[in-house]
């Protein structure tokens, strides 16, 4: 669990819960804004107090992208709803290759929800937007009647600068490319699960929750010529490499040995019957880069401590009826295939 | 109820439901997003299928907004929560003297939601970004299970491109600035309201849910000094001019009898003891604006069809310790006072 240990500026004695004039157009609701939100995510662009934030356009070329969360439960080893909906968004802007700057947060409340819990979920997004170097600059409230959320439900909105001339898309995947992974997956998606269940694992696995602008702007910085990125979340590894190769109407062959699964997390797998392949994860990356960069790509990755265990896992290859293969530790090659759904929903 | 009637492109023998599956990172969800959602939103930003959509800056200042939509019912007459949460984030970024231009959508679905409903309101959102001059360019879809969110609830974000030199922002608001209105006011929270209460009204009252960019610009475009806009959502008129008064540190005198109300509004407000000055639009707004330019302003909208009743309502005037008034039909003035919640929740 997030410890957060700033006092609620909201005298919890008067409101120890979300009541549903919180998401009114009233008092209470401005009380709200003005004492929680805006004391938490302090910054110019929302002190405007605004029916939107404006600002000079940071760059000749843009990325925007969004996502709800929804997890379950809010809180688990590692991370929160708030971490978890900032670094969420940080990420599609840095897998679009752009210096996220600008958030947005659309709250969906539910009439109960302990204002506590509240404060610390915005208390953790004020930590992460700080780490991740971004603002949250607008955003709204709503409250729905006891048993319509499940607590409360996050969207983030983003806004971020694309400072380089690369084309950073499914489609500029081609035959050749190395596939670089940026560390260890599974961990955010047996974190949550744990948490759900209240699983007594051997050992705690904390969710790998963090943002990834930074390595992959090293990436860029350092001239690497980067034709994709993908952050792993749901579906995980096997759906963004199926994604990315049929986007491209590329292949791809994976080694399995090269994809690194910590001991705890395979441990779980065995455990529950999961495919770490398809395990959703927060803080994990892959790249396909032109074969010649990937060597150098590698290097840059693995001088950084969020992405130490960088590895090149597979490569891309021409269209086949059988288009993504993994070959497994023993040798034998296999065809990876998405399934229908998910192994866990709520995962994010 | 909207009227939508091309055939849903998903199979819905196969998927007469949403499935928690339509969530998850598998291909139920793929084939979801490829079908449905492209097909709806259809533009070259979103078949990209990239984390993000990634694009030429529009302008050299920007603005950036967000709302979250729990309206219930999801129809009522006029509108559906598609289109509101299509105009409702146009019309934010309109308050911001911005034209729209890209749309986020992000959708928290609950699982056994008919499809069809799910195609209505994603055609209802098409048509309404095709009328207002937008494009959803990037998405999310999150499926939480029966019970957990209500049929559906909906995100947009919105960014826009600023083309003026003007400042609009409430603390732009001088003494001395008229206050103009768009038009006739609580028709969005009374058609709501007897949707959901299937009440029989004596006459039926459409929402007035309607893009606003358009008299926004008409108003920049003829040299007017705006000051400050605000559409007239969660908490009507009242809510507005309140909060632009606190925020600039002004008082405003409204007058009562320049403030257009239809005698249906009127007649239902009477029946159910409302305010029409507290009930939310969703197609109207106020506009602060340099007292000189104020006739020309109104000459302007006016010459609209869908502001063709703009009026003169009021003025700004110094603080005071009542710093918001309303004189009424009878002469007589009182002091415009925020509730603490809404009358009526989940209007939007």
């Amino acid at each position: 669990m997030s410890d957060f240990s700033a006092a609620c500026p909201l005298p919890l004695r008067d409101y120890p819960h979300v009541l549903l004039a919180h998401g009114g157009g009233g008092r209470l609701a401005h009380e709200l804004i003005d004492t929680l939100f805006r004391a938490a995510f302090d910054n110019p662009l929302l002190a405007a107090a605004h029916d939107g934030a404006a600002f000079p356009s940071p760059a000749a070329r843009l990325a925007f992208t969004t996502d709800c969360y929804v997890v379950r439960p809010l809180f688990f080893p590692g991370g929160d709803i708030g971490s978890l909906a900032l670094y969420g968004t940080v990420n599609d802007l840095a897998m679009c290759g752009a210096r996220p700057l600008y958030l947005s947060a659309g709250f969906i409340l539910e009439e109960g929800l302990p204002m506590q819990t509240l404060w610390r979920v915005v208390q953790s997004m004020a930590a992460a937007a700080k780490r991740a170097g971004v603002s949250v600059v607008t955003g709204d409230t709503k409250v729905v009647e006891r048993g319509n959320a499940d607590g409360l439900y996050l969207n983030t909105a983003g806004l971020g600068a694309i400072g380089h001339g690369l084309w950073i898309a499914p489609a500029a995947v081609r035959p050749g490319d190395a596939i670089l992974l940026s560390g260890d997956i599974g961990r955010h998606g047996i974190a949550v699960l744990a948490a759900r269940a209240e699983l007594e694992l051997e050992s705690s696995i904390e969710s790998d929750c963090a943002p990834l602008a930074e390595p992959v702007q090293a990436l860029i910085d350092a001239g690497i010529e980067v034709h994709c990125l993908r952050d792993l979340t749901r579906g995980g590894l096997a759906a963004a490499v199926l994604e990315v190769a049929q986007a491209s109407r590329t292949g791809a062959r994976l080694d399995e040995p090269a994809i690194r699964v910590g001991g705890a997390v395979r441990s779980a797998c065995e455990l529950l019957g999961f495919d770490p392949l398809h395990l959703a994860n927060e803080g994990r990356f892959a790249a396909w880069v032109a074969a010649p960069d990937s060597e150098r790509a590698l290097t840059v990755l693995r001088a950084r401590a969020d992405t130490a265990n960088a590895a090149r896992i597979g490569s891309v290859t021409s269209s086949g009826r059988a288009s993504v293969t993994i070959r497994g530790t023993l040798g034998t090659e296999r065809v990876l295939d998405m399934p229908s759904g998910e192994q866990l929903p709520r995962i994010c």
